[in-house]
């Protein structure tokens, strides 16, 4: 039996324009997914399931048999999606190592579908936990590129690098098209997190902005502001500034707004954030609904969200300085 | 006794970046400022003010000596303005004229300080009831030109030329710059205005753009991209594209969110057209609080306005064709 874990992830700025191949920068964050790999006598896959905002569920699959026994509050689409990821890791894993089958468990304190990447990190965790349980060690790079192959599959070739890398890395990593590379001393950020309890659909969102893109040369131009606000941003992290983040947060956050990513709750959020005195806050992720992060030393923006309408969960976060690492083996 | 009125406005794109030399549309609607003027037989000023939001004060000075009795419910400082309004537009007149004193009697149905162009219509059609009461009768560009000169120097210098050339000319205008001009056939827009009841510092605003865009050269490029909005908008006012109007009103949007102008109550208002359907919103003027105008045919916009909490008042409003005009003379 083999425990690794992995972290989320926020966009601290960049999100939608790295598609096009501007930079973003992104930070790990201590909410993690923690995957359980045990080595079977016979080759099926179980996965089990358990986060914070499900009851958990388990699957059992191979020879082409599936026996499924679901708690009736996850949706089917979620068990697919899950599987869909571990049986893509396990698929990874068997291209390091001649293996047979596994019992995966996952736990998981990242909201799921919330843009704080929680696949990616189920992916990177499982991954290491599973190839581990074979006696292989791989590199946090290594398995950032496997499990990037993973979502680029299951996400039909519409996943970024960015999660995964980030996760596998953990701090702060910076992605400019398939250039990857950490942050190699990114300052403290006090972040917190608002989730509004639902998610917006990335591939329409993302489609919503090539369209908006395609259709007018002054959105393609916010896009290309929007990197010119990372790189902005990368001095001010260096200098750790954090009332500088702060202000390119929030401009980060109207430019996202005009190109139709925000949402009536996000931006509720964001609000209140700001009005609790947070030095910046934004949508993170691909917005439509999810998550908003605010940077506040204070407890004044988690206490201002907690009575914002529309906001279901919120929490501090800190940057994780560790990628994916074993938990027990 | 003469009687004459003038339309407030709302800004259908480009606020803001107006300043810069980047061109903006603005629309007159149909709440307007009546203004009766009554020549006097001493030279003494009279001011007597009624307004929807307020409940009417009058002021009455000349010889040095200022006699109020003002409503407990008007704010000291918006006698000031009144008065200095009124005094601004007597001057004009009389530098067309010879006169003695004016009663002069404004009644608004135009929400005050809150981006509308209140104070334009008022001086507009001072201007225009004090010249007629004395037999002379300006052109709408003579009167445009007078007013502006007033609210510059009410308004330190920090006027823009928009507002009362909008009132005095009516329908829709473009402005760039100096250059201001009527557009000559402007299609029907179905406007719905939100007030929050607030109004935002428009020093202040004005001066928070200007410390970001001399601080970041993106928000410079934002700038310029309402500039570019403003020009494709011209496009869809000639062939009547009301959708594609409300889309690029929510893109300015975002953009004028971004350069810091907007506020909770203006992005929750926005919401709540958007999520009824509108074609799109923007806040008008200049920000911080105040007004919303969205692009609504059906009655949905204005009745999820009324609630939406923050709103304290909603309306319609229809683009108005008259300029400033004679009611009675």
């Amino acid at each position: 039996m083999t425990v690794s874990s992995a972290p989320g992830k926020v966009y601290l700025l960049g999100e939608h324009a790295v598609v096009y191949g501007e930079p973003a920068v992104l930070c790990a964050i201590d909410r993690r997914a923690t995957v359980t790999a045990t080595a079977r006598d016979d080759d099926r896959i179980r996965v089990q399931a358990r986060d914070l905002t499900i009851d958990g569920f388990s699957v059992e699959y191979g020879d082409g048999v599936v026996d499924e026994s679901a708690n009736i509050d996850v949706p089917h689409p979620l068990i697919e999606a899950a599987v869909g990821y571990v049986d893509g890791a396990i698929e990874q894993v068997r291209e390091v190592v001649d293996t047979t089958g596994f019992t995966i468990t996952i736990e998981s304190d990242i909201p799921l579908g919330a843009g704080l990447g929680s696949s990616a990190a189920v992916v990177v965790a499982a991954i290491d936990a599973a190839t581990r349980e074979m006696g292989v060690e791989l590199t946090p790079e290594e398995i950032a590129q496997r499990a990037y192959r993973v979502e680029y599959d299951v996400q039909d070739g519409q996943a970024s690098r960015a999660d995964t890398f980030c996760s596998a890395m953990g701090k702060a990593v910076r992605v400019e098209g398939d250039d990857c590379r950490p942050i190699e001393e990114p300052p403290e950020l006090p972040f917190v997190v608002g989730f509004d309890g639902s998610a917006g659909d990335t591939g329409t969102l993302v489609a919503g902005v090539r369209n908006l893109k395609e259709e007018y040369e002054f959105a393609a131009d916010t896009v290309r502001t929007i990197g010119d606000i990372v790189r902005t941003g990368e001095r001010a992290i260096t200098t750790e500034d954090q009332r500088e983040l702060g202000r390119l947060m929030n401009f980060n956050h109207g430019l996202l707004s005009a190109l139709g990513v925000s949402s009536r709750s996000l931006d509720a959020m964001v609000w209140a954030a700001r009005d609790a005195g947070a030095f910046g806050a934004k949508l993170t992720g691909a917005g439509g609904g999810g998550c908003i992060v605010a940077l506040d030393p204070t407890p004044d923006t988690a206490t201002a969200l907690q009575y914002t309408p529309g906001c279901e969960e919120t929490f501090r976060a800190e940057l994780d300085h560790d990628g994916v690492r074993v938990e027990s083996e």
